[in-house]
């Protein structure tokens, strides 16, 4: 088991309801003035937005709002935020939504406290050393932003989709109400659901390390996605398959699956990013479009931890004589399941297909221009991630 | 799953030699002035004690000392270790030890802080209103205080063995080097091992509820203590399983294991602060001890759920026709492994035996004086206690 520091101070308040007490957590936090930041239409449509202003004025608390956060979101939306916040003397803000409605708060958060231009945090030309404090009401299960400390965001100019990680941006609550999902579309609930296997799945396939219990509980935490997705895609209101899903995907990307092993493989990851960039896919839909591409470029370099998830994640039988077999077995296994839930497991199915020129690109791009090595499982370098981008096509 | 709110804010630091971050770590936390809190001589004897005050003089922070902690830890150095806090201004207080040292700091912590006398807290005379900040350095495997929100003291004035739990004496760091249990005689670290287990058993057994991945997540950690116990008991500075140990007790009781249902049964746990008061037996021991004749006499109350431990815990092949043979092949199969540990599956193996009179006094204490019951997964009251008391001597 290797070192490691673990601490995750978000306050987690989960269940039917909870969305109500937005004001008081706010208040409990310290927040004098909100700045109330959503996506498009469906959380003012659904009442949730007007049943959150009560409870801020209630708690008396004064809030401007700021809609329009998309899939993958955007640099120039999180400017606007920055002057808004700066302008209205905002000093808490409260994400309603999922992962890409949290990660353009924190991004908010990040330019509120710096005189610099927030890309460069991104870009990673200046660290950053503080953030104002983010608050979410999860409407989605997938991408855990309501307790990581990672944010992802999309700069129009190049379609460089990037990530800018720090403690700071940890948020202070997540209020947590599976009954808020219902409503989702069958692909979003199925591509959340691809992505709280793959933050678990990064984290799995990683550099050796005897992390037994850290292992256990990513098989558990699979295992619960794998039987809870499909009852929530047939039953949209089963409440139970809803909360699965949501707690799990709080739990995959908390870093409390990667204690005592390297921060984790996120090879997959990476690529999506260069494709959700260029093509604006939903993330776990492009995940589930890659991994299967990348399983194979790389099990061979560790035959035994692909063997043990065949058998512990997708109760493949061990062939002992052969555990190979069984390896390969537990990828066809999962793309098997995949498609079960209507998910991609190669870049045709997400609806296009790359060119030569276009892979060129995203794996120079994903290369950082060729000054980057990505992965911990397998190390690849810019032409490994163009013969994955190429298999996977 | 039921609703839940979840926050453990304690920063883990975990790894080989981690306790040289005392110093560091309680002057981000604000503290001045620290209470050394430790237990017998081997902290000093092992040069523990030496490091760690190495640590706090090159972060500049005064110290004093306070040893002497036993098992089952004493009301009255609780009372000395509060009174020479308030004479010499301690404002943090940092345990050495296990979670008698522990539980000892955090009930020293109430104290500072209160005008009243400590024992009211235990005795639910009054509640807690804050608590000073806590550190540990963590020398055994077991309670997970270092991350709990629970202390347990003893009264000598009639042996009452209390707790004050309350989300105020919650560690504000817990320093986690496995090497430190590496000289634990066997019997505690077999002892600490039952502890974790049955703070895991004790959420698990409780009253209907639906929250699949808190389920495997609990059999995942039961796994990984079978499976490393031995291998410590075996080898004792097998680094590896040790730091199995130390994490999953850190994990067992954080409250992590009862998202989504109740908080717990306690059953066992409350009949043994009992016999812990009384007889001052190693805690996880006297679980151990307990514990068979508590399921047998309850585990009819829910068939299913002994069979899924005996099934996804103990590798039992589940009697579809007769699954209460194999809820009782499951309690039949921890108790092999207890004594396989030399942990005691009845109170005679802890080395004396109940007298009816004592038996009768026991239950009468436990249900403190015939007014209240205990348990989720059943309810027992003074006369379940007797009998499973009866059963188990």
């Amino acid at each position: 088991m290797t070192n490691f520091s673990y601490c995750v101070p978000t306050k987690i308040v989960f269940g039917k309801g909870v969305e109500e007490q937005a004001g008081q957590e706010i208040l409990a936090c310290g927040g004098k003035k909100v700045l109330l930041h959503y996506g498009g239409g469906s959380a003012e449509r659904s009442g949730l937005l007007g049943r959150i202003e009560r409870s801020l004025e209630a708690a008396g608390l004064p809030y401007v709002r700021l809609g329009g956060v998309v899939p993958n979101p955007r640099l120039s939306l999180v400017r606007e935020g920055i002057a808004l916040c700066k302008q209205e003397n905002v000093d808490f803000i409260l994400a309603v939504g999922g992962g890409s409605v949290i990660d353009s708060a924190k991004a908010i958060g990040y330019g509120i406290v710096h005189d610099f231009d927030v890309w460069d945090i991104f870009s990673k030309k200046r660290a950053p050393t503080g953030c104002a404090p983010i608050g979410a009401v999860l409407t989605l299960s997938a991408t855990g932003s309501e307790t990581s400390a990672s944010t992802v965001i999309t700069n129009e100019d190049g379609w460089l989709k990037r990530s800018g990680n720090s403690e700071y941006i940890r948020p202070r609550f997540a209020l947590m109400n599976p009954e808020l999902t219902y409503t989702l579309p069958p692909y979003q609930t199925a591509s959340g659901g691809v992505d709280i296997m793959m933050h678990t799945m990064e984290r799995y396939f990683t550099a050796p390390a005897d992390a037994e219990l850290t292992d256990r509980m990513c098989e558990a935490l699979l295992k619960t996605v794998i039987h809870n997705l499909p009852i929530a895609l047939a039953n949209p209101e089963d409440y139970n398959a809803r909360a699965e899903l949501m707690w799990a995907g709080s739990l995959s990307h908390c870093d409390l699956l990667n204690a005592g092993r390297d921060r984790g493989d996120w090879s997959c990851h990476q690529m999506e990013h260069e494709l959700g960039g260029m093509f604006d896919v939903a993330h776990g839909a492009g995940l589930s479009a890659i991994w299967g591409s990348w399983a194979r470029y790389v099990y061979q370099h560790n035959i035994g931890r692909f063997a043990q998830f065949a058998v512990n994640v997708m109760d493949c039988t061990l062939d002992f004589a052969h555990p190979e077999r069984t390896a390969l077995e537990g990828i066809c296994a999962i793309e098997t399941f995949f498609h079960s839930v209507n998910m991609p497991t190669n870049i045709k199915e997400l609806g296009f297909t790359l060119t030569d020129a276009q892979i060129t690109e995203l794996a120079h791009k994903c290369a950082f221009d060729g000054t980057r090595t990505i992965g911990s499982f397998q190390t690849l370098n810019e032409q490994d991630m163009a013969a994955i981008f190429t298999a996977a096509r």
